[in-house]
């Protein structure tokens, strides 16, 4: 199976490779701040064919997204959130869920478009390559091809918001998703005036970014990574 | 809480998000052809900093990343894979399994470096906001950071191959990660002559690429993705 090498560079150019990282340091969770405005079909056309090049568990594919627009579809998902969030929020108590109740965790009704992206565990049947051992990587294949769709999302200047504070079943049911498939991400999608400089939970003081340094490491657990040798 | 806007642009210019889906649609799950240069440490940490810094529920940042260059632990992942590759090509038979066969499935031994990604559960406590409805978002995160990884190394000209065909207790064993972590994908990682381009899955005819059609839909379970209006 000689190599047909792919028209792209090996290495992309340092203002492609610049532009890359921009993204991805520019990205954010959005749940404040959508415009109402339609995400033209082609825009999200380029979105949704972006997440469709994830890679894939045996070039399993495994993804499907379903675009919601319309404001009875949202009304219904709005409300199973209002309940979700209701049971979540009284895990905190005192200042915690003073601070809790005060963040805007959604867009549903205001964003251009919501999004509904499940994974199909039985695409092409039961014998899927490299699937025998490590039975959940469809789904990891799925949250490959969701970051690819937040990354273009960001670069096209749209918001993307994932609400998680959802009862699965009862989106899959307002939706007439078949039982079959796999509820993975409820997206929030839509164009925004501005993105913040910082994740919404870091400047809230929820939760701060990790050092480097805490996550990655060399040869065994707990070995800190080796210094810039170059 | 009012948005301090990022220094980064709303949209991105033309020649940024075209090279953001060109990298896109560069990236491939790499298996052959892999060169032996180590990966400059700048790099690496250039890489994995993309990685650190897709989204995750209640900025939990439940990942770490274990880069592995020993040859010892590299020979006996090595034969952790043999092991299970066994196992599952006895899965098919007749000309499925004589194609299976002739495939490079790893490249385990002759990449730059390895990569053990695991997700932390318990990271940050038990209510970990956005988690309380749906378990599973630390590990959707997870993969999220291995897509920017994916697609950061592409940029910087290293190819990555996700090998799941192993047995994630056995390969925790060798590297001595904590037994309460998850192991999400074990990748490798090095310098490449060159990308293929189409999937090695595609080339080979094990599996094709779907029509984006086929997995997109709008409003409606099944109601085909509106035409362009743009």
């Amino acid at each position: 199976m000689p190599i047909n090498p792919t028209p792209y560079p090996t290495r992309f150019s340092d203002e492609e490779r610049e532009a890359l990282y921009r993204v991805i340091h520019a990205r954010r969770d959005v749940r404040a701040g959508f415009r109402s405005d339609p995400i033209p079909a082609a825009v999200l056309r380029r979105v949704l064919d972006a997440a469709h090049h994830a890679g894939s568990v045996g070039f399993m594919q495994p993804w499907n997204f379903l675009v919601i627009t319309s404001p009875e579809s949202r009304e219904r998902i709005h409300r199973i959130f209002q309940t979700e969030n209701a049971r979540a929020a009284a895990a905190y108590s005192g200042e915690r869920r003073a601070l809790y109740d005060r963040l805007k965790l959604e867009g549903i009704l205001e964003s251009g478009a919501n999004l509904c992206i499940t994974c199909d565990r039985e695409r092409h049947g039961p014998d899927v390559l490299g699937r025998h051992t490590m039975r959940d990587t469809d789904v990891y294949s799925t949250c490959c091809a969701i970051q690819n769709l937040w990354l273009a999302a960001r670069a096209e200047g749209l918001g993307v918001g994932w609400v998680s504070i959802l009862d699965p079943a009862a989106v899959k049911r307002v939706l007439e998703i078949p039982e079959s498939l796999e509820l993975i991400a409820y997206l929030c999608i839509g164009y925004v005036d501005a993105f913040a400089e910082a994740p919404d939970l870091e400047r809230a003081g929820w939760q701060r970014r990790l050092p480097l340094a805490a996550v990655a490491f060399q040869e065994r657990w707990g070995v800190p990574l080796a210094e810039d040798n170059s």
